[in-house]
């Protein structure tokens, strides 16, 4: 059984991984890290898990956090994850952090990250920056031998996902690019605040952060990557009165191509790739069709008239967009298939 | 492996019960069938079962639904199941059955129910009705010598495992008894109405059949069957908007006994009964703790100023009120644990 | 033009008042009070309000504070109207509290409420109790002559209004009352907190506060004051995913009285109530019906094979509640018409 | 006394107008007409409206809609108004319709609208289209010698509010607009279907129409007249679970301007605009801002990096979008100031 450690329970990235261990035919939980929530049970926390996990939540100084585990999961802000993940690794875990701090490959690109969100900009564990990589598997080789890796964010994974196969087969103008995206408001974690207030946001839509999201940086690290242009994107965040999920409308200029054309190129490039669905646009798709999943349906369409594609990309932010790709990395990460204990369906409705 | 099939697929009980055979680790799907969708696939209906039920939905004339089957589900209304429950347990099949068809053990009853609701009072089928249970499996013993079962109503469910304890322990005054239930949407079904259309119901509740509600018949025959009275119940069923659950706050007079005393007749009464939570009333509970799983939490509370006890019953109507029900009882129609397959916790957020 | 003053103005009873106060013929915003947004235009606290109320709000302090008003509104929580109520009185401004503080008519009452809810039992006004009353008009005379009015708790009068007729009849046993209160989110105020943080909330409803609510003082005082009884009731207060309104299910037993008695003692108690709408129990009726107004919409309906009144009162918490409420006092201690400037309906859907 | 007839009286766009006139300085509600609710009151069918509203629905074939009325509101699908419209006009009304049948000055201009949705593209009533405006009175001039005008679709105010000034000032590629719009649910009307279930809508979001959008040709009209071009947009149509709003984010390339010389040319152009607020990209906005109001407010921002202009236009479908804007122009229609009897604030929360 792989032994995982928790970081950062408390949260929702935290009960998210703590859910899909639990469900996972080859792991065990075996401590349950948290600041906020310390001493409390994990199920008198979240009352849904009595009975499944009543572990004790412990504060990152108890002495059961040093013990050895398989796997470390850092579900933990910008900052956290790299004052000790050398420590870990050392242990000889396999460390998996949601933030930042590990989605970078050079201190340059991390700086320009850190600045971007205003960080410091110096990175606390350089050495370990040529050791990770960037924790998307359908663009990049995760195998036994990777023991650290950069979860992607959320928003960059519905529009990288979206993107890659025509920025990868040259069809669109990179400098077209617009991501319109569409987030439910557990995007914004457990934290209360005034935006996330029932009355407030039931009713309501808006967006934010329109001088620049901090995704935006490793959207474009990962498309320049698969061109060989130095992409820059409008991207456009905007949070809607649902719990989970992100709708990311995509667009960018043609060459002429039409529909058929797109739709074999994204099915080409994700023939391997089990969580990702292409779709025409006479299928339709919704955000509950990926709920509670870490599915990713993509609906492909061009607007013929103006020569333009348009992709909608559906994830579940808290699976696909975190703890769900997550679990995919660390099977890969532990030379199991991409979808062992993660393969399932959500619940409707 | 058992071989289902579901009558009534295109439903919310027939997508519940799919769910939940896919996931079971002894059963499989052998025929869907549906009036409205046939000819679909079930992940054309559904799609977030795409890759995982693609079968076709066949119509009821379909030689398909001839075969045997070692277990079949009627997620259909009154009167579907009593016209052909036969004909399948001749084939050998097991029968659950969704509706009020086999609730009950006598035509007498029967036709009670159905005069109350405005049916035909003559049952199809009554030669079966000597063979049925009413499969609340924490109050009758369903074993694998059961054939046939019929599926417990989602506020039944609700009201007779907050009240069954202390009914039993005949601490309470049973001319006392009044149900107040908030159900979720979901409990009305798939079909839309101008009650359910999102304007008219997202920011909403009201109080409905307040003449009478079908499920009040079972609630009063399970209660009456545990007393030596007649037991008459004042019920009051409410649709607030939110998808799934049922909340029922359940009051009648004591004699006296404190919190600690009914507590301990509650957890006694339930201590077999895995998916039954008894809890104090310092406990915080919300339907959100069951969600999407075959939990039912109870909150045990005593206003000792009015010498009356006060139960709140949690439930997700569409899986202990339905098609989770539904599993428990196969599971022990063919002699597994009453959780195989089913005691899984839900997602949160 | 009668000038008011605010104090508390950056909460939902706040900007309730001043919405009414803009919308009323005969009033203008004098003065706008709040702790936590001072120095901000109310407009800036709340974006709806631009370019109809621009004013900065100041703080207590503020000289502007001290200048004369004709009616002072608190709406801010127990034990702060009481300590400059006598002020604003000897200011010759008429006052109108939100609070605990002035429901009650006599130090000890007073403190029994404050005991209840664990606050100081002693008040800090005592002259003042003499001089006020339990603000709800459909009980109480108020008029011209009335300079301080305690405004009642939401739950209270969706309580009182559907209870009052039965027990003003002597129709009801006193000791069988039941109130199972549904309340929206909005009645929790404007402070995030986890338990109304969207994610948490949205598909969710819970009770709470089952160890006693602090409305249930003033209900039982109002009832007790209509009979010859010392009225103990038993009160469920519970939450529901919805912004405005309040839903209680009232129970108690009769003596035999059919519905249509009881509709007539409804309508003859309600004959001069502009804002009590009595119904029976054919007519639809939901929350949506009130949503945004003054009105209380009261279905009355005998469950007769019990032999129980089963009332469903529903008001919007946030008006018949709590500022739509406080402005018909206001109208009424000016000499006005209950209505004036309050007799409008809803929008919908 | 203006005297209205409104014909659709009980859809969404009907119960809308209702609202409007009954709080108006200046209108009387004189006939109520719709083929669905025939005999019933319009406070049954809308129980908000009960006292203030009772009338009898009538239907079209009713002798009391043959009567004289002031003005005459179409609140009905395409192809309605345009069978009686010149019988309305002969009687003396003015006329304002909802629909696609008097936005179009042309008979060539309603063909190709008709024929992008499927309907025969002869216009019944051609001589009336050079006497009909858009209803748009940001864009066109409509005074008290208008007679007849074509209410614009919900999703086209939204766009062309939001893009007008920058296509009016020639600062934006006219062949690089994308409108990404969202829209509430009650945008779809009143009647239900399987997409508005409560059940299916209530945490969901979904792109529809991608094929093309019925309102794209209106808005296409009116940017180029503004503009010497021929417009073509690329246009999504969205919805989310709201009940009334739409969020519309527009993006055009721009040739170097700054927010602040977009912020000034958008201020410019609205100056006389009582009903468009424009933001800059620092001051919060979202739909609540708006919800119930005849307002839009706009948020101008400039992607700088990529020389490209975003606007968010937020607005309520249900009033600027329809039945506010319909008054607003009734308003003009009849030599009144715009905002009589529409320029109050929202509800908050």
């Amino acid at each position: 059984m792989i032994k995982a450690k928790i970081v950062g329970a408390g949260g929702y990235g935290g009960v998210g991984i703590t859910e899909l261990l639990l469900k996972h035919p080859e792991t065990e939980i075996g401590c349950l890290v948290s600041l906020s929530d310390t001493g409390r049970k994990m199920s008198d926390v979240f009352p849904h898990l009595r009975g499944f996990c009543d572990d004790v939540i412990v504060s990152p100084e108890n002495p059961k956090t040093k013990e050895d585990y398989d796997v470390v999961f850092y579900s933990t802000p910008d900052g956290v994850g790299m004052q000790t993940a050398a420590d870990e690794l050392e242990r000889g875990a396999k460390v998996i952090d949601y933030s930042g701090d590990f989605r970078f490959g050079t201190t340059e690109q991390y700086a320009e990250y850190a600045n971007f969100i205003g960080l410091d900009p110096m990175h606390k564990a350089p050495a370990l920056l040529t050791e990770t990589v960037y924790g998307l598997p359908e663009l990049h080789e995760i195998d036994a031998n990777q023991m650290l890796v950069g979860n992607p964010g959320c928003f960059a994974v519905s529009c990288i996902l979206g993107l890659a196969p025509a920025v990868n087969a040259g069809i669109i103008d990179t400098k077209s690019i617009i991501c319109d995206c569409k987030t439910g408001v557990s995007g914004a974690g457990k934290k209360p605040s005034a935006a996330f207030h029932y009355p407030n946001r039931y009713d309501n839509m808006n967006a934010y952060k329109l001088a620049g999201h901090q995704h935006v940086v490793e959207v474009e690290q990962e498309l320049s990557a698969l061109s060989d242009e130095d992409v820059q994107i409008t991207f456009t965040s905007q949070v809607v009165p649902v719990c989970r999920g992100i709708m990311s409308t995509l667009y960018a200029s043609l060459d002429g191509q039409t529909a058929d054309d797109v739709l074999e190129i994204y099915r080409e490039f994700n023939q391997n790739n089990l969580f990702v669905r292409v779709q025409d646009a006479q299928t339709p798709a919704s955000i509950a069709d990926v709920r509670g999943t870490n599915y990713c349906v993509l609906t492909v369409d061009v607007d013929a008239r103006n020569n333009r594609l348009r992709i909608v990309s559906h994830i579940d932010n808290l699976m696909k967009g975190q703890a769900g790709n997550a679990m995919q990395n660390m099977n890969l990460m532990f030379g199991m298939d991409a979808g062992t204990g993660l393969a399932f369906p959500g619940q409707y409705p």
